[in-house]
C-alpha cells in the first residue's frame, strides 16, 4: 500500500474529538465550534502539503494541488464532515480523510500529474442542523439560492443565512459557489456503505454503479374516530385497518421488481391514537428507492390502486397522497467505474458492484461532473449511530483504490 | 307519557352549565367546583321530593324514597355525572335525570310502592381525572381500597385520597361504601348508546342483554432499525411490515365470530419513527370486545399465532404481548330484561335487544345486584365529544320505559 494506515487512523481519531455530544455518539452540526475545529485541523494538515487552500461561498473547504498541464479541469476528491445528531465517526469523515491521505501520498511520492487534484470537504450533507441536505454539492451545482438560506432554520430558529454570516461567510454570495462543469474532470467520493452487504459478502470495497432514485411519499388514510366498543364492525370507517392492509403488501411489491428496489414504512401515526377509539386518521410515510425509476413508478401505482380499492366502497373512508421527495436515480461514470474495477483487480481488492441506497454528495455532483463513488464496509451495517464503525484496514483499501484511480485520471507525468 | 319533557330538558340544560370548559365540550371532573355545582342542584331538586338525601363514603349522592313494605331492598336507579375531558352533555347525566324524573313522577302521581327506590348519582365513572373508572359502582361492590385512593393521581399529582378529603369525604372510610347485596333489589341504569345502532335501525330504545367483556392487549413487534436505503429487503427485520400484516387480518377475525364481536387497533407507534429508517419497534394496542368470552380467547390465539408465524424465521424479529385489561362479559338480569320488553310493547316503544360495547356502572353493579340497562339513541353515534346529542323526546322514552319497570318491580300498592 502507498497510503499510510497510521495517519488514516490518527485522522479519524482526531476528527472524532470535534464532537458536541461526546458521550452520545458524534454530533457535528454546520457552522458550530466543532465545524470550526475540523476546519482548523484540516487546514493545518493541508498546510504541510503542496496545495492552495481556500473556502468557497458555501463554506466548503477546498485545497488545490496544481497539475503540470496548466489550466486543466480538476479531479475533485472528498466528502462531507458534518454529522447527524448522535451519529458516528465515519459517515462523512472517511471520505475527507481519503482526500487528505491521497494528497499526502501524492506529495510523499513526488508524483507529478497533468491534471490538478482538489481536496473537497463539504458541510450540511446530512441536513442535521438546517434540514436540507447535500448542501455543499448543491451549492457547487448552483442549486442553492439566498432565499433557501433565509428559509432553512435550525431548532432555535436561526436561519442558515444568519449562521453563515456569524461564521464569517456572506450568504448573499451563495450563488458564486457554483462551479463551471468544464472545470471539473471528475468528482470521486469515498463513503461508508451504511448497509450490511459488503460485510455479509466479505468484500473489501463497493463500487457504486447507481445512486438510487428516492421517493418520499406521505399517505393519509382518513376515516372516522368511532367508539371501539359501540360501533359494529360493518359501520366503521377504520383508517388503521385500511392502512395495515396497504402497508402489509408493500414489501412484496419491492421484492417483485427483483432489482434491489427497497421500500420502507418507517413512521405510522394514528389519530386520535387511543386504545378505545377507532383510528380517525392514519398517516404513514413511504420511502421508496430503486436504481430503476420505472420500478418506483410501478410500485407507487400499485400502492395507489390498493388505497383506491380499499376505500372506494366506504363513504367514510378516503385517502391523500403527498409526494415529499422525488429524486431520479443517478448513474455513476462508466469510465470511472471501469478504472475502479481495473485498480481493484490489480491491487487484489475484492469488490462488489452495487447500488447506493443512500443519497450522497456524489449524486448531486453527477449533475456537473463525471462521478465515482466507493464504499467501504460498515460493521453490522450500522450507521448514523455511535456504533458506526469501519475497520481502518478496510478504510485504507477504499482509499488505495481511489488513489490509483486518481493516478490514472490525473495522468502521471 | 307520565314523565315531563320540559323538566327533562331543563335538567339537561342546567347540568350542562356546570362545565370547566364551556367553549370546548363539557369537562366535569370528580371533586371539583363543577362536581359540587351538580350536587347542589340535584340536592335542591331532591329536597322538593319525598326522599332522604345522603352521600356514601365514595361521594355517590343518593336519595331514598321509602317503600310501604318497611325494611325491604331498594330499587336503585341512576348513573354518573362526571365526564371525560371535553366530552358531551349526555354521557352520564341522562341517567341521573332519569332517576330524578322518575322520583318526581312517582311523587306527583302519589304512587305508593312496597319497595323503596334509591336515586343514585355516581362520580369518576369515566376515570377522567384519576384514571380508574367505574369508581362509584366499584366502591359499592367493595372493590375500592384506601390504597387505590392513595395511588391514583390526577395530572397535577393530587391523589384521589387528597382530593376526596379536600372535598369533605374521609378516604379511609372508603370500604364503608360497600353495599350489602341483600339491600339491593335491582340496579337500573339509563345511558346514551354511544354508537350508531339505534339511530340506524330507527329504534326508540336499546335493551341491553350483555355488557361486553373487554380485553386490552399491547403488542410490541421488535425488529432492527436499519437504514431504509442501504438495507436489502431480504436482510431486514422490519417490525412495521410484520405489524401491518398482523393488524390487517384482525378485523376479519372479529367478523368471523358473527356475534357482534368488535376489535380495534387504535394506536400504532413506530420507533424510531423516521421516514428513512426501518422501524425498529412497533407498539400497537388491541381493544377486543365480545359478549362471548370464548370469542375473545379465540381471536387472541389467532393474533398470537400470526405473530409467531411471521417472526419465527427471522432471528432479528420477536414480539411481546402484554395483557392490560381482561374483563369478562356481564349478563344483565333476564327478569328485568323481560320487564323492559313488556313495558316497551305496552308503551309502543320500538326497541333493540343489544350488547353494550362500552363498560358502565351497571356492569359493576351486576356483581352485587340484578341489573338492567337501557340505551337511548346517540345522534350520529357520537359520544365523548362536544357533538354528543340525544333528542329530549328520545331520552324521555328511555326514562318512561324505566319508570314503568320501576312500578312493576316496586309493586304499586
Amino acid at each position: 500500500m502507498k497510503t499510510n494506515l497510521d495517519r488514516i487512523k490518527k485522522d479519524i481519531e482526531i476528527l472524532s474529538e470535534f464532537n458536541a455530544t461526546p458521550e452520545k455518539g458524534l454530533t457535528r452540526f454546520s457552522f458550530t465550534k466543532e465545524d470550526r475545529q475540523v476546519r482548523e485541523y484540516l487546514k493545518e494538515e493541508l498546510k504541510k502539503l503542496n496545495v492552495e487552500i481556500y473556502e468557497d461561498e458555501s463554506a466548503t473547504l477546498l485545497a488545490k494541488r496544481k497539475g503540470t498541464g496548466g489550466q486543466l479541469p480538476s479531479i475533485m476528491i472528498g466528502s462531507h464532515f458534518d454529522s447527524v445528531k448522535n451519529g458516528g465517526n465515519f459517515d462523512g469523515p472517511a471520505g475527507i480523510i481519503m482526500a487528505l491521505e491521497i494528497l499526502r501520498t501524492l506529495d510523499e511520492n513526488n508524483i507529478k500529474m497533468k491534471y490538478p487534484v482538489e481536496f473537497v470537504a463539504m458541510i450540511e450533507e446530512e441536513g442535521g442542523r438546517f434540514g436540507a441536505g447535500v448542501f455543499g454539492s448543491r451549492a457547487m451545482a448552483g442549486m442553492v439560492t439566498y432565499e433557501e438560506l433565509l428559509r432553512n432554520k435550525d431548532e432555535n430558529g436561526i436561519s442558515m443565512a444568519e449562521a453563515m454570516e456569524e461564521f464569517g461567510f456572506d450568504p448573499k454570495k451563495i450563488s458564486d459557489a457554483k462551479r463551471n462543469p468544464e472545470d471539473i474532470k471528475a468528482f470521486i467520493e469515498l463513503h461508508i456503505e451504511q448497509g450490511p452487504l459488503l460485510e455479509s459478502k466479505n468484500k473489501n470495497v463497493g463500487i457504486v454503479d447507481y445512486v438510487v432514485g428516492i421517493n418520499h411519499i406521505n399517505v393519509t388514510v382518513k376515516g372516522r374516530p368511532d367508539h371501539a366498543g359501540t360501533t359494529p364492525m360493518n359501520m366503521r370507517a377504520d383508517s388503521m385497518n385500511i392502512a395495515a392492509k396497504v402497508i402489509g403488501k408493500i414489501d412484496s411489491y419491492a421484492v417483485e421488481e427483483n432489482n434491489g428496489t427497497v421500500v420502507t414504512v418507517g413512521s405510522v401515526k394514528t389519530k386520535p391514537g387511543a386504545t378505545n377509539i377507532v383510528a380517525g386518521n392514519v398517516e404513514f410515510t413511504i420511502d421508496l428507492r430503486s436504481k430503476d425509476y420505472e420500478s418506483i413508478q410501478k410500485i407507487k401505482e400499485k400502492i395507489k390502486s390498493d388505497l383506491e380499492t380499499l376505500t372506494k366502497d366506504n363513504e367514510g373512508l378516503s385517502y391523500e397522497i403527498v409526494q415529499m421527495l422525488d429524486v431520479k436515480p443517478v448513474e455513476m461514470s462508466k469510465k470511472i467505474l471501469g478504472l475502479f474495477e481495473k485498480n481493484a483487480d490489480s491491487n487484489d481488492l475484492s469488490y462488489e458492484i452495487m447500488t447506493s441506497g443512500a443519497g450522497h454528495d456524489a449524486m448531486i455532483m453527477g449533475k456537473i461532473a463525471d462521478v465515482g463513488l466507493v464504499f467501504v464496509p460498515s460493521k453490522d451495517g450500522r450507521s448514523h449511530c455511535p456504533e458506526e464503525w469501519t475497520d481502518y484496514e478496510d478504510l485504507q483499501k477504499g482509499i488505495e483504490l481511489i488513489y490509483h484511480t486518481v493516478l490514472d485520471l490525473g495522468e502521471v507525468q
